[in-house]
This record gives structure tokens, C-alpha cells and sequence, in this order.
């Protein structure tokens, strides 16, 4: 397919109904810094109700080292039997020294047999080390398009934890028994406070459950958002201990979201956030100025029904380069 | 003083002598985002050999319980033994959840008695938890103009890590013992490599050295920037072990700057980045594009000598303002 003069309705239409090669063509056309427009046409082509109302957006995140990539191919194969169709994307920091895949590769590894239904995408994170690449979400809301369950999987502690955050319906942190600073970090309030702990490598015995016991310490007694407290779970990708209960929780976050109908106004406000990213990376703080400042972007964005931030991106853009075309000349 | 009319030539060259109080409101005057044109002529205004030549800018990273504060402490205590006067910029991730002070107030704490040549700031890292605010580059060279050492201590692995060393000379990172999270991040290759490793808690014996062992073996064997092989050292801020080489590094990385002469290609591809990303920030990428591309830019500071990006960028922002007026309509 050529990505220049690609059909973003046709191509939006093709991705709701789940086909894998258009899901590709879609991840690449918000890979190619070159195809900015027509990248932010395809995310306002997807259906709005798949966006905002179904799915199940799931970030993980932990140390390397943490068993994440085994976990998630377990957590998969259960989503799988419930006959789900899952994404993957999974975010490896860009390392120039390893050079080593850590997760999508892994995962990728760790499938027995092809599935149709499983999808797996690996984002090298470019020059962005410890956060989240700007495609991530754009990409991510491609594969929510077209799958049941996306699962974005990303390495760290600190700025991953947090861009996970604001790009997820709900996050689950991954701890090894003994990782001392992951506690460390959650003690000193350094990580956002995740929606459920999955202390991993259960098999391990006492020392897990002592790490499981540290975690419930550490967290703080503050009410979470939400009035959601996080479960924490003890787990193995071993001997499979754990993996149904974590599904569980997770699909307990999803209902709790749209219980309180909370979900639409989560996703909403990450279009907002990247909406306002994009046009304030290429007019900086005195284009949002010219439109009227951020908050009032933001506000307008999440809280209008019927508009919403994919649909009027474009518009503002355009504003915003005839306002500043003396730059071209 | 009024912040509004200060007369920026003055409290340089007060900064520069050493002047307390100067150096309190040049900091005051960079902290505030309504003076960004004052806080961009004092830079400019600081004495170019002091900023390009001479001082050290040593950052300190680590996770939270590893015991930076005591061992700045100590090291404190050293570089005032020698006679050198010091400067310490504490960055602090804002924590709305737990609001205790981790780095500064710590340090500040440990004094046990008044010294003028000892200086002090916490910063408290505003919504950028795991990296550094835009402050802090600006905050350090208001130092670097008044003390012979200036420590630039944050807590974090990750984020933390990469923007430290884009605003030192040196790098120092400090594990704990047992800390396996530490470890896991270097050998996955997600740390930048400190020029300096530091394992504190050096008094708890085996288990320290183990730590150091594993360090050693997790460090890549690839030759790292400028022919410098980071030293792992033991230290013990309880017993004073270790402290005086953790000095000598010190100053044996900041001679290897100078005899290569690359201190000063260091700090001026710093106040390129400075610049750079103010200007990016307040006119997007469109604006970068209108001055003929950020490498273009990046090239002409650090390279020719005689006129630096603090001499830059004042000129650089009036024509991008002049060029976008229609903003301000």
C-alpha cells in the first residue's frame, strides 16, 4: 500500500473490522514522521464509539528483569481462551548499548502456534529513553480500534509509569520478589500509584509473599483515584498461579470504569492531552497562546459532547499555520 | 529587591564574587516564569570563563533509600576541608502523596554547624516527576558562577539519570547494596553510564561488596564516552569509608575534561540545549524551522567560539516574536 495517497476513511473501516494487514498499514502510517496529517485523519476515521466506549486499554509496566514479557504471554493465552482478540504493543526503550529485544520479541517467542487473533507490534522508543515514544498512543488507539484487549507494555520505573498512565484505561506494575528500589520508589511516592500490583515469580515462595507483604505496606493510606484500591497479586508464569485472578482484576478496573462512567471521560481526556501535544510541539507555547491557551483547548475538548479532539485537531492546525505562515516563506 | 527592574549586570557580577544573597536572587529570578527575559540576560551576563572554564558540576543520582543526603554530606565535608566553597541544587520530584523533602532539607539537616561557603537549594521538581524541570540547567549556572564544587543531586533511575548528565560535567550514581532494580537497569542497557558508581552502605560488608561485583559485571564492556572507564567504589557515609576516593574520582574525571579540553565543548553544547529548548518550547518545531532547523543552530553555538548561545538567544527569540506578532493580536 502507499502511505501517500492512502484512503484514511477505507483504511479506518478496514481496521474496525479487524483486519490485520490494514492494522499494519495503519501502525506504520503514525510511524512515518512524514504522514503527520494524514495520521491524525486516520485516528479521526475510526469509529468514535469503539474509542471512547469498548475495548479494554492495559498498560504494564516494571523492571527489566521482572518476568514481564512471560506474564503477558500467560495473561494472553487466558484472554485468548476467553476468545478475545488481543493487541500488543510493546515500547522498548531504544538501547544502543544491548541492542537486545526485551518485549514484544520475547512475547513473540513465546507463542506456541500461530494466532490470527493475537497481534504483536514492537516500538523501538526512540531517543526517548524512560518515557514513551509520541506514537504510542496514536498506535495504541489503532489496535483499540480493531482488538478486543491492547495490551502496552513498556520497561521502567519513573516517566514510563507515568506515560502508561496517560495513555491506559488501566495500568498494572509488575514487581520481582527482592527489587528492593521498585518498593523503594512506591514508598518515596515517586510512582504513580498503579491499578494493580503483580508481584510475579510466586514459585519463589516466602520471599514473594514477603515482597507482596512490603508492597501492601508501602502503599500510601491515601484514598486512591477512584475509590479504587489496588489489589496486589501474587503470581507465576511457571506454574500459572495468579493468571486467572489478575484477568479477573483487570476486568473488575474495566466495569469499575464504566460503572462510574468513567471511561469515556479517561479517553477523552488522552485525545485532549494529544491533541494539545502535538499542535504545542510544532507552535510551541505562544501557538497555544494564539488559540486561546491550553486549559481552554482542554476543557472544550473533554467536556463537549459530539466534538472532540481527533475531530477538531486538523481545524486548529490549520489556523495556526496561516496565523504563522510567514515561517514558510 | 524587586524582582522587576533588577539590573541584571550587577547582580552578575555580585553572583560572580560570591555574594549569598545575589546568588538567593538570581535563583529567585530564574524560579520565576514571568521574568524568562531577565532570567535569560543574567545567564548571559555571568562571566564566560567562570561558566566555560572553570568549577565542577558534579550530578548526584540514585533511588530514594540509597543514601545519597548522608553521603553528600560527607562529601561535602571533604571538598570544605580543602578550602572549596559549595553549592547544592537538590532537585526534589514534587510528590503530592508524600510532601516530605528527600533531598535538600536532608542535607541541610546533617550540618552541624552555620557555613557561609556552604549553599543550599531545594527545587521542588514540578509536574515533571522523573526528570528535571527546565530550571534547573539555568539554576546550576547561577552557582557554577559563585562556588568552586557544585552538586546537582535528584532522586531517580531512568529520566532522572539522562537529564543529569545533560547539565554536569560529572556523573555519579550511588546504589545500595541488594539494590537489584539498580543493577537490572544497567545491564538492560537503560541507565546512561555514570562516570562515577558509588556503593554506599559499604558497612554492611558482604553484601556491599557483592554489590560492587555485580556492578562490575553488569557494566558493558564497550569503551565508554572519552576513554573514561567508571570507577565502582565502596563508600560508607556511617564509617567515612571510601569518601575521600570518591573525591579523588571526582576531580581525577574533571582533569580528564580538561586535559582533553572538552570541558568547555561539554558546557557549551549544554547552553546550546539550553537555548535550543527555550526557544522550541515558546515557538514549536515551525518556529525551529523559520531560523533554519535546531542542528543548524546547535552547530553555530557550540562550535564558534567567541559568541555562545547565552549571547544567541535573545536576538533569536525578538525575530521569532517579530516574524509570529500575529500571535499577540
Amino acid at each position: 500500500m502507499n502511505l501517500a495517497d492512502v484512503d484514511v476513511a477505507d483504511l479506518a473501516a478496514k481496521i474496525a473490522a479487524g483486519d490485520r494487514q490494514a492494522v499494519a498499514a495503519g501502525l506504520r502510517l503514525i510511524d512515518n514522521r512524514k504522514m503527520r496529517d494524514a495520521a491524525a485523519r486516520l485516528l479521526a476515521a475510526l469509529p468514535k464509539d469503539r474509542l471512547e466506549r469498548s475495548g479494554h486499554l492495559i498498560g504494564i509496566t516494571g523492571s527489566p528483569g521482572a518476568g514481564k514479557s512471560t506474564l503477558c504471554s500467560k495473561l494472553i493465552q487466558a484472554w485468548r481462551k476467553q476468545g478475545k482478540r488481543v493487541g500488543v504493543l510493546a515500547v522498548d526503550p531504544s538501547s544502543h548499548r544491548s541492542g537486545g529485544a526485551l518485549l514484544g520479541d520475547r512475547i513473540r517467542m513465546l507463542q506456541t502456534h500461530k494466532d490470527d487473533d493475537l497481534f504483536i507490534r514492537s516500538l523501538a522508543n526512540r531517543n526517548q529513553l524512560g518515557g514513551l515514544s509520541r506514537e504510542s498512543w496514536p498506535m495504541s488507539q489503532v489496535m483499540l480500534a480493531a482488538f478486543d484487549v491492547v495490551l502496552v507494555e513498556t520497561v521502567g520505573v519513573g516517566q514510563s509509569e507515568i506515560d502508561v498512565a496517560s495513555l491506559t484505561d488501566t495500568t498494572c506494575f509488575i514487581v520481582q520478589p527482592a527489587a528492593g528500589d521498585s518498593i523503594q520508589f512506591i514508598k518515596a511516592g515517586v510512582l504513580e500509584i498503579p491499578h494493580l500490583l503483580v508481584v510475579n515469580k510466586a514459585d519463589l515462595g516466602d520471599v514473594a509473599r514477603r515482597a507482596a507483604q512490603d508492597l501492601r505496606h508501602a502503599l500510601p493510606l491515601q484514598s486512591f483515584d477512584e475509590d479504587w484500591t489496588p489489589p496486589i497479586v501474587l503470581a507465576s508464569a511457571v506454574t500459572s498461579q495468579g493468571i486467572d485472578e489478575v484477568v479477573a482484576k483487570f476486568a473488575a478496573h474495566r466495569a469499575h470504569l464504566d460503572d462510574a462512567g468513567r471511561l469515556q471521560q479517561v479517553r477523552r481526556g488522552h485525545q485532549a492531552s494529544w491533541a494539545l501535544r502535538q499542535l504545542k510541539d510544532e507552535f510551541g507555547t505562544h501557538g497555544m497562546e494564539f488559540l486561546g491557551g491550553e486549559e481552554k483547548l482542554r476543557n472544550a475538548w473533554t467536556r463537549e459532547v459530539g466534538t472532540s479532539a481527533l475531530d477538531q485537531y486538523q481545524g486548529m492546525r490549520r489556523r495556526l499555520l496561516e496565523a504563522f505562515g510567514a515561517a514558510e516563506s
